[in-house]
């Protein structure tokens, strides 16, 4: 692991690291902010997952998660939304939803993306290895949130790994890509045209298939550009009432797609997940 | 006023505006946070200058003031740090510290950067009308502050006028232009080789000449990598000290010169404002 930046923030470190990723065959740069603590001490962990075009940048410098993960003692990671650099392939017309900055956080079967879209596996399995070994991690305390395509990574990794995360939220998630443009798009380039295998990236066909998580928080502004044909989350709570998943759906008047949201609810969220990693 | 951009944040409207500036003689930029008030209802303000290569919108995105400008009914007004656009001068060679982005806040005397370069006259005289023309502000309550070329500029700014701004402070500010190259570069480029008409433009030199000031608060982080070189608070200090001026000096070791360490102390800052501004 190479380290790229740290600074001190609020009493703790914001570091931002890199390092040589076999899930994606590449190098891989993520964002970690550790609190201040006592040497020997480990502490929970909050996943942030990152929506369309986005890099760990965007949320480690506009998320306002600082001042409340260095008060509660809450290591808070950002990855990256895709691999990156020569030779990964990207969108044929170079388009911000799919390919670079868009991994969609499958592990894709498609050439020629399978090669190195493989975001599934390194978010589930080899950045939590890396994490535990290299910060003062304790891996038993985890949670995931994200934001529109994180969102939707959030939800969907949560839900398949319900004794690794004690809660999951979203900001503005895509909560069904099996029945959205985003979704239609990404899965099929990824995953291929047999929809019986997307329904393992899709909460809703999740929850119908049986996944269940003990809590799930969205928070969604009802002035977001994409709510009505990307996002949709109308569907999940449906989904979540008919087969008794608990969910807290927030709905926010006049908020949109953008940071200025996020930011006015991290800290909540925040909050609303260290009840149950401090449980 | 042209408005570019607006986005709901922490229960308040986020703002990015333009308008043809007369000082200036250039479009010019600036971003405003209102909080949520009652209808015919005025807000005190707190004004932020920003360093050098920032617009308005490294404060607008990574400052961290939105959540307590929300909670204490504070807006909060980012101006641009120079004139921009066809037309205007910018350093010889491109240089980060003198022309775009480094306009010092200073009235220009100097062909050819007199024609544009006029940021006094513009935060001080057009920019308030136009924000008491269109925003719910209470002009009688205003307090001012800024980072590094921003944090010179509210010193100075702040300094001449002692009845406008309840307080000021700086988060690692240029104390004095007359003492360090970025100030040397800047005063001779804009305001010619006699150094006694730069005393208006340096915070030491104004205190020195009978300025002062009800607060002053500085932060700075002791980790700066332009501490020794050019911010150098000592020689502040020891003139507030000589001549009674009353300083608060807060000195935070590992901290940098970044937005990681203004984010950190940003809320304490305008807490700090707030109660001068409500007293």
């Amino acid at each position: 692991m190479k380290t790229l930046s740290t600074n001190k923030s609020h009493k703790g470190t914001q570091g931002v690291y890199s390092h040589a990723s076999t899930s994606t065959g590449t190098e891989m740069t993520f964002s970690v902010f550790v609190p201040d603590h006592e040497a020997g001490e480990t502490l929970p962990v909050i996943w942030f997952l990152s929506g369309l075009t986005c890099t760990h940048a965007n949320v480690t410098e506009k998320g306002e998660f600082r001042e409340i993960c260095a008060e509660l003692g809450i290591i808070f990671i950002a990855p990256d939304t895709s691999p990156r650099g020569d030779g990964v392939p990207d969108d044929s017309e170079g388009a911000y939803d799919f390919g670079l900055g868009a991994g969609f956080y499958v592990d894709s079967t498609e050439p020629p993306f399978s090669t190195h879209y493989q975001m599934r596996s390194y978010i589930e399995t080899e950045l939590p290895a890396l994490i535990a070994a290299e910060f003062p991690a304790d891996m038993s305390r985890q949670s995931i949130m994200g934001h529109s395509m994180g969102g939707h990574g959030a939800l969907t990794i949560g839900l398949r790994n319900p004794n690794v995360f004690k809660s999951i939220s979203a900001f503005s998630p895509i909560v069904s890509p099996l029945n959205c443009p985003w979704g239609e798009k990404a899965l099929s380039g990824y995953i291929g045209k047999d929809k019986a295998d997307w329904r393992e990236y899709d909460a809703c066909a999740l929850i119908e298939d049986g996944a269940r998580a003990k809590h799930i928080l969205i928070d969604q502004g009802l002035a977001d550009n994409f709510l009505a044909e990307q996002l949709k989350p109308e569907l999940f709570k449906n989904i979540c009432e008919a087969h008794n998943q608990p969910l807290t759906l927030r709905e926010h008047e006049g908020y949109d797609h953008s940071y200025y949201f996020i930011s006015s609810f991290m800290k909540s969220q925040i909050m609303w997940h260290s009840q149950f990693l401090n449980a």
